[in-house]
C-alpha cells in the first residue's frame, strides 16, 4: 500500500540549478554532468523503490533473531544486500584503489537518502561499514588498508562502531573495556559494548569491529582511549579467513523501531585486536567515523520525513472526507479529498518545505565536505565542522516531527501498523538519539564549534548570508520582501543569540548552555531559510530562461514562500528563550524536581 | 524498573490553594474538604502504582488476542479490573440512584489522570463505559436507564462508542450502517464499524455498544444519523442476560501503542438495537459522550507526560555522565548525574512546567463542567465548550512532545523497549488522533466555537484574563514582571489572532482555517500561562501565610517563572504564522504537491 518514489528531479535541481556542481571547481565535480548524475540517481531510485522499500515492513515485522550466537536478518535482506553490492553502491565515493568508484561525497548523500527512505534499518548495515572504512582509510597502516578495505568497500565484509558501554555513552572516559598488549604486537580485548548496530548478522562473510578500549597503564579518562580493529574472523596473510575471534553477540535489543537492524550487545572475551592509529588517540580516529556518521544520520532525518510525506500526500489526495469550505472540489463524489482542507495543507506544506529545504542543506553540506577534502579548503572544513551538529540535530528533530505530522494526516489509520506510517515515525525516532544525542549536538555546537578558531567560522557564516543578501537584493521587490527580508531578520536573530552567548557565557557558561537546543534550532532555520532563498533565485532564473517545466519552478517558489512566512518566525521565539538566560532553567535544586 | 507515583500533593494544591474548591459555591464542592479529597487521591494513587502500573508493560508486550470471536486481554487485566470495580472507581461521579457516588466531575478527572498514567490501555475499558453511561443518562428512557445503568456504573458491564467506518471517520454523514425498524419497536442494525476501543474482551459479562446508524428513508447525510443501544447479550426483563446479539469482533488492529486495549473491527449483522434519544438526532446524543471523551483524552495527554517525566527525573538523577561545567557536583563519583547539564534541565523543566500547568488547566476545566451542570451556569457551559478543543488538542500535542523529551533524556536506553519510555510515547501518540483528530479540534475551535453565541465566550475569556491581571497587578513588581506581564503579552497575541480571523475570515474562510492549528496552540499557551499566574499567586499566598513546606511553594514559583520565560514566547510565533494568512498555505494546486 505505501510507496516510495525517489526525488530525482528535486536532487537534480539542487545539484545543477542551485549548487551548479560542474562549475564549482571541486575536483571530480566536473564529471557531474546532468546526464551522468541523472543516470546514477535513476538507478539508485529503482533499487530503492523496487528492492529495498518492499522489504521495509518485512524488516519491521520480523525483526532479527538470535539463536546460538547466530543473528538472522529478516526475509529478503540477504538477497537485497547482494543487489546493493552488485550495483557497486557501497563503494560509490570510496577510493578506486580499493575497488570504489571515487565519486564525490555529495553523490553518496543523494543516493543514501533514497536507500534510507526506502529502508533505514537495512541501509544501516552498509552505512556502518562505510564509516568503518573511512576510519581505516584515514588512520590505518598500508597493511591494514590492504587487508580490510577491498572487502569492506565492496561490503563483502561489513563494519561496526563500538563505543557505548552499559554505564557510559556520551562520557566515554569512563570506559572499562581493556586492551592488553600481547607479545606479537596485537592486543587482547575484553569488555562489553552495547547498542552495536549491525554487530552480528548473516549477510557478510566477516564483520570488522572498530572498538574503543583502554590500554592498561595509559592516561586516565578520555585521553587513555585507543581504537582497535577486531575482526569477527581473523584474516590470514593470504587474505583468507582464519580462526573465529573471541567476540560474540550476547543479546539483541528490543527497540521502538529499526527492527530490521540487529542492535547487539557485543561481548569481547580476549579477542584479538589491532591498534588503529596511535595509542591513546582513539577518540580522534573515532571522530573520523562519527562526523561522517553524523551527516549520515542527518540524512536519515530527511529520508524518513520524505517517505512519510509522499505517503501523506497520497492519502490526502485519495481520502474523501468533508467539503472544501469555499465550494466543493469533487461535487460528483460523496466528499472532497482531504487535501482541500487548510489544516491538512498546512501539515503537508510543513513537510514539503522541510524535506526540500533539508535536502538542499545536506547536499550543500556534502559539497562543502568535498571541497574541504578535495581542495584541502580550510574555510570549507571549518564551516562544515560548525554545521555538522546543526545538520544532525535540526534535521533529525524536525525530520521526526514531520513523520508525526505525516502520520497525523492519516487520522486513525496512521496509528495502525499495516498502513506503514507508524514505522516511519518509530524508525525516525532513533536518529535524534544515536551518533550523539541531539542535546550533545547542541552542546558541541555552542560549547565547542561556536568559539572554535576564535569564532572565525560562525563569523564566516554570517558574512556568507550578508553577502548573499547584498548581492541579490534590490532587483525584484517581491522576492526581496518574500525571501530576503525574512532571511535577514532570521539571521539577525541568530547573530543576537551568538552575541548573547559571548557576552554572558564568559561569566556564566550555563547561560549559553541553557540556550543550546534553541540555538541549534534557530541556526537550522536560518540555514533552511538561506537554502530556500537560493532555491528561489534558481527557480526565478529558470523561469526567466523559459524553462519548459514552469510548474516545477513555480511550485519551488511557492514552497519557499511558505517556509519563509510560516516556519522562519520560529527564530524570534528561540531568541526570546535564549535571552531568558540560565536562571529559569537552573533555578531548582535537583532534589526538587 | 520504571515507577509511577501519584501527584496527590500537586492535585491537593490545585484543588484547595488554587481553585479553592470548598468555597466555589458549586453544589457538592462543600464536601471536598482537604482531608476527604486527600483520602480519595491517596487510595486511587495506591491502586495506580501497585496494581495498574505493573501491568502496563505486560499489556504492551502481550497485547490482546482474538480467537474464535473471543478476545483475551493481557495477563492480570481481569483481576485488576475487579479491583477497580471493588473500589467503586467507575461510578465515582455517577448518580447514586444507579449505584454511583455522585461526586463532582473534578474528582473523576484527578483520579482518572492517575489511572491513565499508570495504564492508559487498561483504563480505557472503564473510560469508554463511563462515556456510554453518560449518553444513556442524558438521552435514555427511564426503562433504558434502569436496564443498563446499574451494571454500567459498576462496570460489571462495559460500554463502547461506534462511530467510524472504513470510509468515514470525521465525515459521519457518509455512514453506511443501517438500522431497519422492526415491528416490536426495535431496530435491526447491520454494518461494519472500525477502531472500536474495548469492542470485545473478557473482563465483563456484557458489553453495551452505542452505535451510530441510519434509519432507511431518513434525511441525507449527518442529519439522518441515529444512535442505538446494541448489547452484546440481550437483557431479559428480569435483568438477566438473554440471547447473544448479532454483533461480533471481526479483527483486532495491530497498533503503534495501547496494545493492552482491544481495538476492534465490529460487525453488526442484523443485531437488535434500541433507539437512544430521538431518531435522526444521533449526533447530538453522541456529542454528550464525545465532549466528555475529549476531556478524558486531554487528560491522557497530561497523564502520559506525567509518568514519562517522573521516570526521566529518576534517570537524570541516577545516570552519571560528564561533569557540571561550573564545577563537579559529585566529585567522589566517576561523573556527575546528568541533571546537572543545562540542556537536560531544559528538557525536564519543559516537562514539569507543562504537566503541572496542564493539570491545573484540566482541573479548572472540570470544575467549570461541574459549575455548568450543577448550577446550570450558561457562562461556564459556554466557556468549557470553547475550551474543550483547546484542552484536547493542546494537551495531547504537547503531552506527546513531552513523552518524546522524556524519552530523549534516556539517550540510547530510551529507544529500548525494556526501559519503558518508548511505550509512554507510543501510547501518548493515539491521543492526538482519536475522539476527533487534533486538526478537527482546531477546526471546531476556529470554525465553530469562536463565533458561537456571537463570540460571547471568547470575549468572556479575554475579560477573565484582563480582570485577573487588573485585580492582581501593582502589588509586587517582581511578580508583575515575571508573571503578569508575560501573560498580558500572550493574551494580546491571542486577541490579535481572533481579530485577524474576524476581519479576514468573512471574506476568506481559509484565512482563519489556515491558522487554526496555531490558534489552538496559542490559546493553550495563554491558558497555561493563566494557570501558572494563578498558581504563582497561590504559592505566594501560602508562603506569606508561613506554610510549613516552603520548598514546595518556592518550587511552584520557579516552575511558573520557567513557563512564562521559556514557553510563552511561542505565542508570538503562532501569531506571526496566523497573520501570514491563507496564501502560503493554499498556493499550490493539489496536483503539484
Amino acid at each position: 500500500m505505501p510507496r516510495y518514489t525517489a526525488p530525482t528531479k528535486d536532487m537534480q535541481f539542487i545539484l545543477h540549478d542551485v549548487l551548479k556542481a560542474t562549475q564549482s571547481g571541486i575536483p571530480g565535480y566536473d564529471e557531474l554532468e546532468a546526464d551522468f548524475t541523472s543516470a546514477i540517481l535513476e538507478e539508485a531510485g529503482k533499487l530503492s523503490s523496487e528492492v529495498l522499500f518492499p522489504l521495509n515492513p518485512v524488516g519491521d515485522r520480523e525483526g532479527c533473531t538470535l539463536e546460538n550466537g547466530v543473528v538472522r536478518t529478516p526475509t529478503g535482506f540477504k538477497a537485497a544486500f547482494d543487489k546493493l553490492r552488485e550495483g557497486g553502491w557501497p563503494g560509490l565515493d570510496l577510493p578506486e584503489e580499493f575497488g570504489g568508484q571515487g565519486m564525490p561525497h555529495v553523490m553518496r548523500t543523494a543516493t543514501g537518502e533514497m536507500f534510507s527512505s526506502a529502508n533505514q534499518a537495512f541501509t544501516m548495515y552498509e552505512g556502518l561499514t562505510h564509516g568503518a572504512s573511512s576510519a581505516i582509510l584515514a588512520h590505518g597502516t598500508d597493511q591494514q588498508k590492504a587487508t580490510y578495505l577491498p572487502n569492506m568497500v565492496s561490503c563483502e565484509w561489513t563494519g561496526t562502531m563500538n563505543l557505548t558501554e552499559p554505564h557510559c555513552g556520551t562520557d566515554l572516559g569512563m570506559m572499562r573495556t581493556k586492551a592488553e598488549p600481547q607479545d606479537d604486537g596485537t592486543y587482547s580485548v575484553t569488555g562489553q559494548k552495547i547498542f552495536i548496530s549491525a554487530g552480528e548478522h548473516d549477510m557478510a562473510d566477516n564483520i570488522i569491529h572498530l572498538v574503543l578500549a583502554k590500554i592498561p597503564g595509559g592516561p586516565e579518562g578520555i585521553k587513555g582511549v585507543s581504537l582497535f580493529i577486531v575482526p569477527k574472523f581473523l584474516v590470514n596473510e593470504d587474505g583468507s579467513l582464519g580462526a573465529r575471534n573471541g567476540v560474540s553477540c550476547g543479546k539483541l535489543e528490543e527497540k521502538m523501531g529499526i527492527h530490521g537492524n540487529a542492535t547487539c550487545v557485543m561481548n569481547y572475551d580476549g579477542a584479538t585486536g589491532y591498534l588503529l592509529g596511535e595509542a591513546h588517540k582513539g577518540m580522534r580516529a573515532m571522530f573520523t567515523m562519527m562526523n561522517e556518521a553524523r551527516l549520515g544520520v542527518a540524512m536519515q532525518g530527511l529520508a524518513q520525513a520524505e517517505v512519510a510525506y509522499q505517503n501523506a500526500i497520497d492519502y490526502a489526495q485519495d481520502r474523501l472526507q468533508g467539503r472544501d469550505v469555499t465550494g466543493a472540489k469533487n461535487p460528483d463524489g460523496p466528499a472532497d479529498p482531504i487535501i482541500v482542507h487548510p489544516d491538512v495543507r498546512r501539515a503537508l506544506m510543513d513537510q514539503k518545505s522541510f524535506a526540500e529545504g533539508a535536502r538542499a542543506f545536506i547536499l550543500w553540506g556534502s559539497s562543502m565536505l568535498d571541497r574541504a577534502h578535495r581542495l584541502e579548503d580550510k574555510e570549507a572544513d571549518g564551516l562544515i565542522s560548525l554545521l555538522t551538529p546543526v545538520l544532525k540535530g535540526f534535521l533529525t528533530d524536525e525530520g521526526f516531527d514531520m513523520t508525526i505530522k505525516a502520520q497525523q494526516v492519516y487520522g486513525g489509520h496512521g496509528y495502525i501498523e499495516e498502513w506503514g506510517m507508524s514505522q516511519y515515525a518509530r524508525d525516525a525516532r532513533i536518529a535524534m538519539i544515536y551518533e550523539g544525542a541531539n542535546g550533545v549536538q547542541a552542546l558541541d555546537l555552542v560549547g565547542r564549534k561556536l568559539a572554535a578558531d576564535g569564532g572565525k567560522h560562525v563569523m564566516g557564516f554570517f558574512e556568507l548570508i550578508k553577502g548573499f543578501i547584498k548581492e541579490n537584493a534590490g532587483q525584484d521587490a517581491e522576492f526581496d520582501a518574500q525571501f530576503l527580508e525574512p532571511l535577514k531578520k532570521a539571521s539577525k536573530d541568530l547573530q543576537a543569540s551568538a552575541m548573547f552567548f559571548m557576552q554572558k557565557g564568559m561569566k556564566d557558561p550555563n547561560a549559553a548552555l541553557a540556550g543550546s537546543n534553541d540555538f541549534m534550532h534557530l541556526f537550522g532555520h536560518v540555514c533552511l531559510g538561506y537554502m530556500w532563498a537560493r532555491m528561489g533565485l534558481a527557480a526565478k532564473a529558470a523561469l526567466a530562461a523559459g524553462a519548459s517545466d514552469a510548474t516545477f519552478y513555480e511550485t519551488k517558489l511557492a514552497t519557499g514562500r511558505y517556509y519563509m512566512a510560516r516556519r522562519l518566525p520560529a527564530t524570534a521565539m528561540h531568541l526570546a528563550r535564549i535571552e531568558s538566560g540560565s536562571e529559569p532553567v537552573m533555578a531548582l535544586e535537583a532534589a526538587n524536581f
